[in-house]
């Protein structure tokens, strides 16, 4: 289920590195969840420097000009653990794929509960026991 | 309330296409929940194919390059039921308009409260007795 | 933690407008709730007329060809008087420092738990007591 959205400054990444970040990320799903590697659900978008404003020290950083943000939608049902787990493994995943500094890599997951989502067909196939 | 963030695939569909999207978003919403169909906050992004990556396969399904993701803002107090028979007539709609399988059209529901949408003016307005 | 995402109509505003836009939304933090002003994490998105549609009237407002859409990313556990301190502030600034109506602002608060935000290096920093 998860859907990440990337947003990324324009012209910096090539289409070799976005092809791997729409790897790496299911991959980091895999690393920590053991979600199947094609559940693969990633929109990027590319930001011009006047559309996108990443404070470079908050909360003891050193963020550059490579930083992105990444919103997931993320099954609200997972503990701390799982989440833990999750964005050390998209961090670790992202930075090295993209040449970034784990510095420069924000994650902010969406809880979603099961219920919420229709992989297609107008369906929520995450619940089994409909009513 | 419900805000629709639709990611299509780039230059694939007309203005006229896109403008009946506008339109079917809010009208599923009408067949589904009652809604009022001017209750209508569409926003659309087109993604060129590499910034754009949805699973052909996953979860049973066949989607192919017309594939489109749609993200709703929707109230979290609402019932199963309610999702259900928004998502199906979101795919129904959606599908028609744009004239494409079912099977291409992904849906989460992002739970947002009541209490948390401002239509204007800074104001909460679903919250009607406000301390 | 506040992630920013603004839904702007293309070429309708400066260069200028844009940056005092992305001062304004963690200055509106900062007039609400006491959250340091750089906590700064901005998105912009500029909209063509074909990719955005709000209702003119919803809800009793008057909203023009300048109307925006702010969604923000914010602590689940803040009560209700802390968002609408948060979104009267935010309309406030927002509505001054891009010359529109407070009509033109609509504004939703998707609800983060504070267990799910990483600031960087994989890590969910405003966990302090992690088991």
């Amino acid at each position: 289920m998860p859907v990440f959205n990337v947003y990324l400054p324009a012209e910096r990444f090539t289409n070799a590195q976005k092809y791997e970040l729409s790897q790496a990320l299911p991959q980091a799903l895999n690393d920590a969840l053991d979600i199947p590697a094609d559940d693969r659900f990633v929109i990027l978008t590319e930001q011009t420097a006047g559309n996108l404003y990443l404070d470079p020290s908050y909360m003891g950083m050193n963020r550059t000009d490579n930083a992105i943000v990444i919103t997931v939608l993320f099954t609200a049902e997972r503990p701390f653990s799982a989440k833990r787990r999750l964005t050390r493994a998209i961090c670790a995943r992202v930075s090295t794929v993209l040449g970034i500094s784990p510095d420069d890599v924000f994650i902010a997951l969406i809880p979603v509960p099961k219920e919420n989502s229709s992989f297609a067909r107008g369906e929520l196939q995450l619940v089994t026991d409909q009513p």
